[in-house]
Order: structure tokens, then C-alpha cells, then sequence
């Protein structure tokens, strides 16, 4: 997919070092592609459920974040993106060492973008297990002056 | 609706107080009746996207654990839940001092139980003004001896 | 809510009897007020999945025209609405003499408008049982020359 | 994936042949793998919504039973499939010849299996073109003897 924006990938840098919400949990991007990011979450007890696995909520917060950057990334320069909604079907305990949220654009639109988001447990250098999906819908606001 | 296990009430507030999360992001349990759950949240800044709003994920981690007590509330003495998916559509930006998010049963099965949350904000003592709505699928599994 | 096109319920009626799939599956209007749609099916075998239940699909059609006229029926003159996606929960086989989907309007927006639709079934003078929920999303177009 | 039960594809062709809406609207499964369904559409006027697009609910039906399908063909023999909730992202307009639903199953369970299906338009012999995507949930309930 080609960006709209050239500095798209500096502009997600600095919108996601605006979430406090993602230093409050431990959450990096790991991946800044056009269409495409990566957000890595480690593994912490205190964002856990009442069984010790991450927490849907939390699986879910580095999932949106990475679907809106992914749809933030092929839009427009001075745009903003906001969630709609989305729907995650969480498929197995989120339990592992570390979860990475994969987002990749599904088809953008000037209002609406639609992305899909694996949420999946990696640990050591094993394979990736997929833990939840997401499919989503962002909107692109023009930024008010 | 009647409970299964005479004792749900405790039991759904020795659970939640096992959910690390809630400690971490400052949310407690407001209310517990059978098939209805409460669960408020005071706005902090470090739980914020990058406009300042309430993140997407938070609210969806309050919705997610009202739904799973409330569907809980109504589960037989000796029961897990554990979350199948939800749906949230975010319908405004989540300002405000307060949140609520109130989960009610819409149909409680033996093994799946649909429910639905609104997560509202509360400033003062105004109306509530409606954020979010989640509907989703919670599974009861027989806990482990 | 007050409905913005004075002329809703006519264009809201003329917008339906141009739904070739309505008159296919047998589906009536049968309630238009501002915000709120009611649309009724009688069972037909035809309808059926392999069970002899109403298909979820012919569910759903029935649960996407109330919420889509819903929303259409609050937006201004010389506006059309389309689906951008919903999630519907199937709590029950869907088995009955008739049905009726009624669409309510959560939250009217200028582009996007949030629906939610309960699929009923109805025997006889007793009372409706719950098959179905819906929770969506409508936009707004305006209507090309 | 492994096909729990040998003669699955000869079970589902049977369960598709027993559902007579997939008759009434002209659907005809064309692909069935392990895990992997495909149903294939003509259009057809009287199946549109008030544009001559392809009604959502529509697009819906073949998505659904593709789901179910696939979920079904990894299903043990003597099982029967009902779907548990879906969810659909409409991207594009369902205008076109021909529609394909391919639905892929992403993770089998014993009780709840989740499955993908994508909705194509297909004009002539050039390249599929997504109109919807879908996310739900199956399932796996033993046949009543």
C-alpha cells in the first residue's frame, strides 16, 4: 500500500509516544510499515485477570492501537484517527512471556478503514500462537487547527 | 433473573479483587445484583490516548470484566468464565471525570451467555452520557479441582 | 429523537418497496417512527437452514434493513443510507410462525449512526421471544444527482 | 488442517442440499476442504437492496453457511453445527456477476470453533474484488439420535 503521507512513519512515532496509556502498560511499536504495525507487549502479573492471563481489555488496548496506526499510516497528512468500533474473537488464555498485536489495513477508505489485528504469544524464539483476532473500523478526522 | 449459586456475590467481588488490572488502572465494583454488574472508573491521565480521551482499550476492559461478572453472577457454585469476543462501538470521545460501565444479561445459557455493556460518563451529579456499547459472548467452564 | 426530513416515513416506505429481496422473503414494514423500525417475516420453509430454523443470513437481512431504515430515518432530505458493518448474537434456534426484527436508533451522528436490532419470534397472541441481536453501523451519503 | 471425521465432504454437500434458502437465492457450494468452504452466488435483481446492490443480508447468508461449513468439516462425525455470532465488515458495494464466500476456519475447538469468510465479486476471469468480510463463532453440538 502506498502512504499518502511521506512522514507517516515519524508521525505514528510520535502520536504513539502520546498514549500514555501504552507506557502505563509496557507497550512498544515494534513495526512502522504503511498499512502494517506491530505493537510488543511483555508479559506483567498486574495486567492480568483473575487466572493470571493478560487480560482481554489489555489484548484488546494493543490491538486498537495498532489497527489505528496501521489505518493512521496511509492517511492524508494532518489527519487524526479515531476507533468505531471492533469485534475481538479471543481464541486461546493469553498467557506467554510476550504478545505482540499485528495490524494490517483490510481496505482504506478517505472516511473509513477497515483493519484486521492478531494479537499472538511469542515465546523465546518459538513460534507465534494466536491468542485473539480483531476487525475493526477507524475513522480519519481532519486535525483542527 | 435467579442465581444459581446463592453466594454470587461474594464470589464476583473475591474474583474482581483478583484481577490486578482493575488495581492498576483504578476501577472498583459498584454494584452486583444477579445478571447485572457495575464497575466505575475515575478518569486518569495516564490511562489516555493520544487526544486524551479514555483509551479504547479501557473502556473495552471495564465493559469486558462487567460482562464477565454479570454473566457469572447468574453461573452455578463451581464455575469459571472466561470471554469468548465482544463488539464495542465507540460513539463518543470517552471524556469526562467518571465512568460506568453496567453489564446486563441478555440471555444466560449452560455454557454461553450473551450480554451487553453501556459505559457511560458521569460528571457530578449530571446524566449519564453514553460512550460505548459492548455485546458479547461469555463461556462458563467448571473450575479445575 | 425528531427526525430532520419532515417526509421520513413516505421515504422511508418508498426506499423499502424498492428492496427486490424484501418481497423475495415475504418481509412488511410494519412500524416507521423516527428512529425506531419494525419489519415482520412469517416463517417459510424456503427460508430454512438444514434444522428447518430461519436461516441466521435471512435473519440478518430482515435485522439490517430495520436498523439501516432506522438511521435513514433521522438523516436529512436527500440523504441514503448503506450498511458499514454489524454483529449480530443468535441466541436461539430460529423457529416460529413469524418474526419481527425492531431497529432502534443508539446514537444518530451526521455521517455515522449506531443501530441496534432485537429479532423476536411471535406465536400466536403470546408473548416475543428473543432469536436474535443486532448492534451496527449506517452512514450517511448524500444522495447523487 | 485434519478432518476429524473421513467422510466430511460427503456430510457437508448433504447439509448444504438440505438448506432450502441456499436454493431459493441460487447459491451452489463450490469448494469444500478441510476447514476451507467456498459458496458461489450468481447475482440476481430480485436479491438486491434498494441501489441493485447485492443486499447485505444476502451477502451475509453465503458468508454465514460458508462459516458454518467450514467449521462442520473439521467437526467429529455424528455433530451437527450452529453459529453462535458473527460479525460483518461491508467494504465495497456488492455489485458484480458473480459472488464467492470463502470461509477459513482459524481455530478448531472441541466446543467453539472461529471462523473467517471473505465475500468476492468475481466479473468474467478478472481478479476477485473484496466486498465483505466476516468473523463469527460456531458451534459443535452433538446430533440428537
Amino acid at each position: 500500500m502506498t502512504p499518502l503521507n511521506p512522514s507517516f512513519a515519524a508521525e505514528v512515532a510520535a502520536s504513539f509516544a502520546q498514549q500514555p496509556i501504552m507506557n502505563l502498560i509496557g507497550a512498544q511499536l515494534s513495526l512502522v510499515e504503511p498499512g502494517v504495525i506491530e505493537i510488543t507487549l511483555p508479559y506483567r502479573a498486574d495486567l492480568a485477570q483473575q487466572h493470571g492471563y493478560l487480560h482481554a481489555g489489555v489484548v484488546t488496548t494493543i490491538a486498537d492501537s495498532a489497527c489505528g496506526y496501521a489505518a493512521y499510516s496511509l492517511m492524508p497528512a494532518g489527519s487524526e484517527v479515531l476507533s468505531v468500533e471492533f469485534k475481538v474473537n479471543l481464541l486461546r488464555p493469553a498467557q506467554g512471556e510476550n504478545f505482540i498485536a499485528r495490524a494490517e489495513v483490510i481496505k482504506a477508505g478517505r472516511t473509513l478503514t477497515v483493519v484486521r489485528a492478531d494479537v499472538f504469544t511469542v515465546a523465546g524464539d518459538s513460534d507465534r500462537e494466536l491468542v485473539a483476532t480483531m476487525q475493526g473500523t477507524m475513522i480519519c478526522v481532519r486535525k483542527r487547527e
